[in-house]
């Protein structure tokens, strides 16, 4: 049976339908929790087959972001929004200004976002009808590309992981494979390469590897994710699309950390029997919801009028968090990923508010 | 199948799924349309046995609530509310509070007031978390007993309903039969013995028809609803719970006009039979949702700051909406049912909004 907005499994505190005749506007915006603050998560356009799988995907992705959220140490609770449709075909002024007047109406209870298939500029759009909207274009007050601290994250969480297993927070002559060197993958590389890590890269795209190789003569490429995880690497970063991990990844890497920007990096194992994999090979796995949180911290830094040098002094509060979720996991022989639920609840529960929020 | 919230035959605007887990709030608000002003309808408290019966039910009466608030003259639009649960176990402050968030969180989008289940205090609750709240005490602003302008407005919409078969509004020397002397059926009791009209009543409850009887010693009393039908009337007032009129009714009735109190009077005739069947008859029928909407007229003149005055007069235009009801019916030989339909369509088409309705 597909879950309904008040399945008790989720929790969900509050589920939007949004509908606007004229732009054919459908949406549903799902507020998981606002214990911390007003909820925060990006809205993403797809053409979803059904109303019922809308429904499924905003319910998951909004209660996922309620975690991330809180393990970042931000004032905010989870959300997600989905807009039914295809993007190429679908998208307009009056459809996106419609949604930003039903994101105006919630009241400051929901902080929209880009996600899968929509942009900075979309943002903007949806700005000219409320101000509850992050990750807009730095013209318009914006953080820009989230990409940035997204890096910047992703190798802070990688220096507390080598902190954890190697007694040093130092990547000096460590090999680093990163496997997808797109927006972030590529910032990533940068970073690793300044602290002097060795770096391997793979990548789909060949012109995403070219800008690499142009940029950073000195990495390697290799052919594939395949190739990759079977040569001696001392940090894995998957930092393409999710699912990285399956089964016969785990069981051929060689690298004693996982770090990296990817989501859903475990995806297709909700019983948690690829999290015990890991910990039973002895890799550190750094949960990719803690780990990718910089996009989120610097984009909510918005909301204070952007300033990068209090994100990026935000962004460095990872390296504690993944000491913490390590810690925890190492202390209770659990894995980093349950941890890291843990330390999310508690965070919640310890200071979370009673009442649904409401912005005063 | 049950209707979902993007339903298009519904063609709602917004469907707000409400959850506070401390409380054990679940409720649902569907906003119908904010094309006239900000939705406006009741709050059911009611133990739905499914979410589907409280979702189906919800969609139904904030589409009803579009038509009503249009046709009253009213800037609002149509919406409605569901508390999923038993109100003499499961309300509570903790409860009504949170709920009173979520009617805030809307931002004015929706405004709220009694409906089966929920009462005047309940209101003054609702109204410590927000102020689109209306129908609160009148120590709190409000306009207490809005049956006061209900019986009223029923009473006004009867004179133009004799104007319109008689050629003259009065009702001096009519015979009128009330059935149902609850809260509204005595008031109109009164204004009809004011206005020299003969009054013959029905109650189920004994005590209700002994106040009347007290009251208005001159009044007559029939046994059942089937011997007041029977019995000769000029006006046949509906004023207990709904479905009033089924064919035999219909069939049997004596009176040239109905125009009562009772919401759903035709509810078990979706296809508009019943209506149909007045009309062969020669009877004219004023729809209820017209003729009982003085008291949603007198509780949102609370937003202004309660008037009597001013809600009264406004209460009179029902008057000329009757007229003209009445008059587009007989031009086009449609029922009345439906010339009311056409001309809340007509004035959500002329003046509605483009955009859905935000406060600013």
């Amino acid at each position: 049976r597909a879950p309904g907005p008040f399945d008790p499994e989720h929790g969900h505190e509050q589920v939007v339908y949004c509908h606007d005749r004229a732009s054919g506007l459908r949406a549903i915006i799902a507020i998981h929790s606002t214990a911390l603050g007003p909820a925060l998560g990006g809205t993403r356009f797809y053409p979803y087959p059904t109303e019922e799988d809308a429904l499924a995907d905003v319910l998951r992705l909004s209660r996922g972001m309620t975690y991330k959220c809180a393990l970042a140490g931000l004032d905010h609770g989870g959300g997600k929004a989905v807009i039914i449709g295809d993007p190429a075909t679908d998208k307009s002024e009056a459809l996106l200004r419609a949604y930003g007047r039903f994101v105006e109406s919630l009241g400051g209870r929901y902080v929209t976002a880009c996600d899968v298939g929509t942009y900075v500029g979309d943002m903007d759009v949806i700005h000219r009808e409320t101000g509850h909207v992050v990750g807009r274009s730095e013209v318009h007050g914006g953080s820009g590309d989230s990409s940035v601290l997204t890096a910047f994250g992703v190798f802070t969480a990688m220096r507390a992981c080598a902190a954890h297993v190697w007694g040093s927070d130092s990547l000096r002559d460590r090999t680093v494979g990163v496997a997808g060197v797109g927006k972030v993958g590529h910032l990533l590389v940068g970073h690793l390469l300044d602290a002097g890590a060795q770096v391997v890269v793979t990548d789909v795209s060949t012109r995403a590897v070219e800008r690499v190789r142009s940029e950073h003569p000195e990495v390697d490429v290799v052919a594939g994710p395949d190739a990759l995880v079977g040569s001696a690497l001392d940090v894995y970063a998957p930092c393409a699309l999710g699912g990285a991990l399956d089964r016969a990844t785990v069981d051929a890497l060689s690298a004693k950390i996982v770090c990296g920007a990817a989501n859903n990096q475990l995806a297709d194992d909700g019983a948690g029997h690829l999290a015990e994999r890991l910990l039973e090979r002895g890799i550190t796995y750094a949960p990719d919801y803690l780990v990718n949180a910089g996009g989120v911290i610097q984009v909510t830094d918005e909301q204070e009028g952007f300033d990068m040098a209090r994100a990026r002094h935000r962004v460095e509060g990872l390296f504690a968090t993944t000491e913490a979720v390590l810690a925890r996991a190492a202390e209770q022989g659990i894995s980093p990923a349950r941890a890291a639920d843990h330390l999310a609840e508690e965070r919640i529960a310890a200071i979370g508010g009673r009442f649904p929020y409401l912005r005063r």
